[in-house]
């Protein structure tokens, strides 16, 4: 069996806690909405706005650009029109702000002695750059859909990894907490790690993160993954 | 006057001595060749290599895999035939284990506690990932010829530093120990800030470093530019 060499990290939702971060950027702003319904709807616009890039609709558009594109259509199902530009501007940035769950820095830095740590997000790297100076993440590099000119779940991106670091497809894990990421690296030959991340969408929306056996590890968080991968070895 | 936000740094040369560390593994190999000539025959084919990549004559190829071209030419000429490939391949990985000059670990962790601190490199994202995790180099993000798929001077990668991070080029400081570099850097509108490496070629080639008037900043060492930098603000 092929040593596992690298370690590539999905980020929103697995490295770090999109809804309550969103949701304090936006309570912060006392804008007298739900801030519950305004992350999530927010975040809804992601999938079908990088539709619109692989689907050739859209040229090549950066995530920074996407999120500003939703975040003007939620901005206006939610009736807010208060916001000056430089307002908007920075609420959109709330995404370079992201909070990591409170398990990740310290996992990170024990996957790290072993293994070559790197993003594979579908984040601009400005954005997974900023997020790691603020967090101290501490990855090896950062790696992006954006490196790679395609979004996940593309192939290009997981085989772009394996490519960038000259290794077999086998010797790379991808470590997310969605089953649809995991199954797009798997059926490209990368080994799987799901992470248990109940509250991604909040307390009112807890997320079922039952096991299913086609992963290569299950772990309900980054140090239980350096435990197993340690004794797995 | 636009505040500097990001330093983008030149790596061979600036940031790690590669004439030293490329003596000091084929020394290990006892070869009975001269290996300060060695080395700097293996440096001397880097630019023309990269050239015929620009030029069109080459599809686009990464620094590991010119580098293995070079080598091959050099070994030639130096008339060593009694490596395997696998010697071979393991030398060439020599780039990957370039040691920092003394000043550079200390100097980059002052520079990141107020700036963005990235790679701007021709070499490609594993050496420069692999260099990083071996000596310390506590970069906030790799980038690379390798991401803009084009070598320096050419004006796309100072331009995509700046563009990667919503950037004015003014924004952006080039630090590198090479003049040609920083005057292709200065034409974007990039800051430039040259570091003195006098031993770069070796103990029998020392460099001249003469400040020139159009850079920004002349100093002995990263410690010095993060001093400098420190009361210029």
């Amino acid at each position: 069996m092929t040593e596992i060499k690298l370690l590539a990290f999905d980020v929103f939702g697995t490295v770090v806690d999109w809804h309550g971060s969103i949701m304090r950027e936006v309570e912060a702003l006392n804008l007298d909405i739900d801030a519950d319904a305004f992350a999530l709807a927010w975040r809804a616009g992601y999938a079908p706005a990088m539709q619109r890039v692989m689907s050739g609709e859209l040229g090549w558009t950066k995530i920074d650009d996407l999120h500003r594109m939703i975040l003007d259509e939620v901005l206006k199902e939610f009736a807010v029109t208060q916001l000056s530009e430089s307002e908007k501007s920075q609420l959109n940035l709330a995404w370079h702000r992201l909070d990591p769950w409170p398990d990740v820095v310290e996992g990170l830095s024990r996957l790290k002695s072993r293994y070559i740590i790197t993003t594979l997000s579908n984040g601009n790297i400005s954005l997974l750059t900023d997020m790691a100076k603020r967090a101290g993440l501490p990855w090896d590099c950062i790696l992006s859909a954006e490196v790679f000119r395609a979004y996940k779940p593309h192939p290009d991106t997981y085989l772009g990894v394996a490519r960038t670091f000259d290794l077999t497809p086998e010797a790379v894990m991808l470590v997310a907490a969605h089953h649809d990421d995991l199954a797009a690296a798997r059926e490209c030959g990368l080994r799987t790690a799901y992470i248990e991340r109940p509250l991604e969408y909040g307390e009112n929306n807890i997320k079922n993160v039952s096991p299913r056996p086609e992963n290569d590890f299950h772990a309900e968080s980054f140090i239980d993954l350096a435990g197993q991968l340690n004794s797995n070895l």
